[in-house]
């Protein structure tokens, strides 16, 4: 049993169906996610202790200093997103990044910040040598979603108090994915508050055991069958909300309290953003490689390579996967020294994120034409196979699958396209960074070419000498 | 309790997880769609049945003389359709619509097939006389989708031997939708056979239990917690494979056997065919308005009306629901007599449908835009909301949606969006009536205008005198 | 010689490329043009009279008292809108039932703006009875788009002083779609104006060729060859800007004056509005119909109907022509009795306009793919077939279509998509009536259905008695 | 004056609308294309020869030994991609790379073709030193698109008679491209021929003035005002079908005769197209950001930038560069050295040209959206501003647009979307390479991804141990 295993047990308040969760590994809704990452955990002190750590600690908490230190990461990333098809979106990489790149840029960060680099050095030692696990909760309980980054909120988490211990603080915070399996919460802000919102531009990482702390899950997608559901029995990384209750956080945790601009700072650290995105865009590739390999399986099965329309389709999920690589690739060729960090450059990491959202989409719309209709006429279960002989016979299909091998796929295929979790993780890679009709506006809004294409149609004119 | 649930008893072998389910009403996967058919039924011989029948016998079995007759049919299947969102696409009207045509059409069909006229007679006054609960098995098992319609194959329901009692028969025939809540069973076939393929060219209708007959359940997405799970909870309606063990069909249920022309005449009935997509065009508009009204729920309860792409979205809501509207108008009013019984044009239904298609995956989108990660924090249920007053408070919202009302209208978008009977659902809607891409095609090449504009075409030239 | 094509001579200031027009029959930029609106009048009082005419009227002035009225109408306006392949969006049908609308409507507005009823009086039924062409132009030059509405601007149509014969204009309107060519000009106001707007809130009816009215055309469309531009040399129907220069409008054509109130009455006038609006949809379906009757003939003379994908544009164009159909029927079936007048429903009317904005464009894409860079590979000219005998053997086609018969359907189609011509229509059927994403915003708040929808989601909640 | 226009005088016998063209530079459909012509070669010689040319020659005709070599080239082609927009599909490097690419490949080539060795190095050595422009034409006429590939046909190129001197030709051969301004035809073969087809077989490089050969000029889309419609006075690089009468090719130029797998094999060589393709993806970036810098000023200059949905737009134009740039970086990098060339990995280049086929039409799509109905409400011409002193000042614009600039720009808009030449490259490049639905197919048909896809399904499965 690994030592993760054993701090589930630190009396973190893991809520569920309005119950407190006492035995989080045994508990119908997170067992089979607590085993998956204990493989995880352990592929990283066996076998593939090489490929995933550095001196000792995972690769996530690497300050990289060259294109070969990215690379490093990323193959240690690839690892376990292709060993959970991609679904788990929140091994602790993307938040470790984002505690690594605050301490790889604590100079620069610290001379703005009073104590903060003390604070994230010690942070950082703590998590990188006790390999803890954690996320990150930034945005409000959507209450209304127009309104929710202008106005203050009673269920926005607050500072309501400063003592001498720390600031006590009030609220919620969302969406904490994984939050049930972690060891540290990273408290961070999405938006930018203005001074009136002073209370709520606050920035702090606390264990999860943290008194009055609770961790309210939403409903469970887990299933108890990992034969005829492989994904929602082992995969269901969870998501809650977080409910403050006048919990104290200690200063030497506090990173930023009450100062928007501090907050804002950290939010948008360019080395903490490049390195977590980084890390996005690599799982999002695991995930478009199973999409594209359930859908070869499913249209070699069903023997349905011949259409046009199939082909179009599968055609599609090739290119995805090229065009978020090679977005990947220029990202890392194309990086640069930031502090002495060698960071990706964003701009190439955000137009993967921002194709993701659509591209995810059209995956789980390609799985559903090619599978058709038949999605729904797989059997139950493999004992149907055995009680009706029949139907071994007539499912068996071409190519080498026979009827218990393309009875697997298709549920497989389901799992992805029919079952909550599958229908969670649509709505994930659509929404997990915002709404994405508003996060293309803003890519706009900031995208350094935007100058460019300016000049380039004023110089049009400018030629013709008008 | 109703005539039909005693019947549920009546020794059909109905299979789930690879076990005979002795007490159907009782057993998990179907109680609750049990309970839902029991107070459609009691509608019909209670409050509602001047609206849902005529001459003692449900709407579904009249012969229509009229368009006034037409709309009686509309309003009936509308209450059933109202009733149950739209989720339940097989509530026999479908089938008795198809027994109902053939019995109006019988003359006509009886010049052609042997004793055809004086059997279904006798099968439509039972029928409808006794108030039985059909459903339609036409397709084969998706094998090879690409050559399905073109090779024998050993699943393919066949008959193996002819007797003195009626024909016996091996195979299997799908989808069986809503098999196991049935009294008859309407066994026909999609496609065109040819000479070859005879063996396959049947059409019968069988009670339900007729010895040989096995109804082979496909996983249940039926869950037992009615208040958070709405739909999952209530309409389940199940799809099915039904396998014959060379079952005996008695000659009086017999309507075709081995022979191609009769069992594509059947198929292809145009009174049969009107009438039955008929009622699939009423109930898609329930659907289509049941979505639509989620959707303004969760836009109002969220509170990004003010959205340009959110009004977008609901508008194109709106639009749909008329634009289906429209069209079953429209058939009805340039319906025509045939033979004697009026029935809708098919043209208008026949886009009516294939629009349906697009549309409810459009309806499908528009939930998740709207909804957006909003659907991912909602409580997990409403004991959450008891145990963390937090809740209630942070969760309310305008437009007089507590925070109970929210939730339970969270959950029911969920369920239509993220539980695997909404999946089923999208898969359903696009994919009932075959391959939409390979229907568009079909549609085109039988379509009576197809004529008319090469004729146009021509004559813009043939005016220029070339 | 029509009297119409004498009337152009009346001294108005039609002004091309810098230049007063003083010819316009004989112009290039005009003359096709007036060639195609002179035969259209002479089907008038020709073999068509019957179709077109009631009681020696056009049809459009028809007031409508049945449904049997607008079916009249519908056919009339279908007359010449096939006969022009619905390319001439404003042969003043549309203006002038706006105008029909206000008479039949005079009682009801004329009980709140004084005068009108005397007014419109007069001006209909000089209009009728010497049966004037006209057109409409509403809307303010956009200068910047996201403001247009709110504020006021120096270059938009303003009253600038009233004295005793009329009031004084100044300012610029558009679109004049076929200004150069009607005798009437409407001149109203597209957006409701505040009262600091007063200025901007006035509707005229006035002679073309009013002093101080100058008649801007945008660049020509039109081509000098009609065998090979069969579209651009017949049917560029012109835009144009309005500029009044202090121009006087007399009293009697001064329907509403600096009245914000009586302006928005008149604009949003449900007869008028209705009337207009029909026509709208009859010329759409006219448009749609040639545009699938060219992409059949692409298809069937490069021999492609036989890929799946063609098929399916091809399903797609007919499903359009026969939604569009529907909504219409729908609109005349449900339309209903408003202060005397039968008036078709603008729901139906509204979502048919709404979806020809997105069908155009699918229709123009159809053609695109169909044609493909055959498009690029045709003829110059049918004089390339005399020179280089080998094309007219290259170039014959199956089904009837000879080199010939090929080459000028070829350019038919590339008139439709390749021309400027072309490329103004696809602009128009998305833009005519404004930006089409807040438009759909418009249509979704003004919808009586949204509360209808409302009450459905909250009454979900309330049967479950929450 | 340069070389190449005087050897537009060499004899080609150059058709336009059924005329021999005798004075190419000052016809009017060709003249404004040879100033541009003109003007690019005197940019090699001149201010930018460093940049454009290698040792004398061009670098198209440079043969790539390196990444940075790669990198040359590409800055070349991007220099005269973006003096004329990226209109300028043809500007004879991509015909040079081919010429290139079977040059460098020559060894490899020649060990299966004979004597192509000595023929290409003559070739290529004389194209070269003599800076000679050339094109491609490669395919049959569309008579049946469907059936092409299959069948021999009247029209197309084929040997008739082989003579010492050469062999004798007849039939056609489209797209050519430009080549009334090109030195060198090269012909070669789309489709793989079967045995039967031999006399299709064939592989050439003859100059433009061969005896026998004729270029049959589509339509010409030129305009003489360079002011008003920028793109189509200087960009009309016109596509022509090539016949040939009986010409005699002389041995020396003939690389392939009535050899199906030769020709296939200089068709798929994978030196020339690997080089030919990574020029098409430079050229596409500059019309990407042509159209995206467009998209921008109108945004600008209308003032809706504030829009979501026109924010969108202009991100998702942004993101198609960058894309497209990430997919060239990537197959540069991940480039490899191929019979001692350096050449680009064609996986990411033939993802990039697919992905270009949907691009441009979005971003003509976003222009559309953009400039909506202000398109058409463009003053005809700049005089239009001096006769009439109010439209100077209504149509003056934000962001430093006066009226003459915003006038200027919307033409140039215009010129993108509204032309005969903006909608021939609306076409041009969504089927330059064919017809995008069968490529696509094929391009799933020939990925080496496909294995490991199915791989990746199976082993799901067997990690099971299934």
């Amino acid at each position: 049993m690994t030592d993760w295993k054993k701090r589930l047990q630190d009396g973190r308040r893991v809520w569920y169906g309005g119950e407190l969760v006492t035995r989080i590994a045994e508990h119908h809704a997170f067992r089979g996610t607590v085993q998956t990452i204990e493989k995880l955990l352990n592929m990283q002190t066996g076998a593939w202790k090489r490929e995933l750590t550095h001196e000792g600690a995972h690769l996530s908490f690497l300050v990289p200093a060259s294109l070969e230190d990215l690379r490093r990461k990323e193959k240690a990333y690839k690892i376990w997103a292709d060993a959970t098809f991609g679904m788990m979106s929140r091994l602790s990489e993307y938040s470790r990044e984002i505690e690594t790149g605050w301490y790889a840029n604590r100079k620069a960060l610290g001379a703005v910040i009073p104590h903060f680099e003390a604070k994230i050095e010690r942070i950082y030692r703590n998590s990188r040598d006790r390999d803890l696990l954690s996320t990150v909760a930034a945005q409000d309980l959507q209450r209304n979603r127009s309104r929710s980054n202008v106005e203050v909120d009673a269920g926005q988490l607050r500072v309501v108090k400063k003592t001498e211990e720390g600031v006590i603080v009030r609220g919620a915070k969302t969406v904490a994915t994984a939050a049930p399996y972690v060891d540290e919460l990273i408290i961070t802000s999405f938006h930018k508050r203005s001074e009136a919102q002073r209370a709520l531009a606050n920035v702090f990482i606390i264990p999860a055991n943290l008194p009055g702390v609770h961790i309210v899950c939403r409903e469970s997608f887990a299933s108890d069958d990992a034969v005829h559901d492989p994904l929602s029995a082992l995969y269901d990384e969870m998501d809650a909300v977080l409910i403050f209750e006048d919990a104290l956080i200690p200063w030497d945790l506090v990173l930023v309290a009450e100062d928007p601009d501090a907050a804002w700072k950290l939010h948008t650290d360019p080395v903490a953003v490049a390195l977590s995105q980084h890390q996005t865009v690599v799982r999002l590739i695991s995930k478009l490689q199973s999409v594209a390999a359930i859908a070869y399986g499913l249209a070699k099965s069903a023997d349905v390579t011949g259409f046009l329309h199939v082909r179009n389709e599968l055609a599609n999920l090739i290119m995805q996967v090229e065009t978020i690589e090679a977005l990947l690739r220029t990202a890392q060729h194309t990086g640069e020294r930031h502090n002495g960090v060698f960071i990706p450059n964003r701009l190439y990491l955000g137009t993967a994120r921002n194709l993701g959202a659509r591209y995810y989409a059209e995956g789980i719309a390609a799985i559903h034409q090619i599978g058709a209709s038949g999605l729904l006429q797989t059997p139950a279960s493999l004992e149907e196979l055995e009680v009706h002989p029949e139907w071994r016979e007539y499912f068996a299909a071409s190519e080498g699958f026979n009827s218990t091998k393309r009875t697997l796929l298709n549920k497989l295929a389901w799992d992805f396209v029919g079952s909550s979790l599958g229908a969670r993780h649509a709505l994930y890679e659509r929404f997990y960074s915002g709404d994405p009709v508003r996060n293309f506006a803003n890519y706009y809004n900031q995208h350094p070419r935007q100058q460019a294409y300016m000049e380039f149609a004023t110089s049009i004119l400018r030629e013709e000498n008008r």
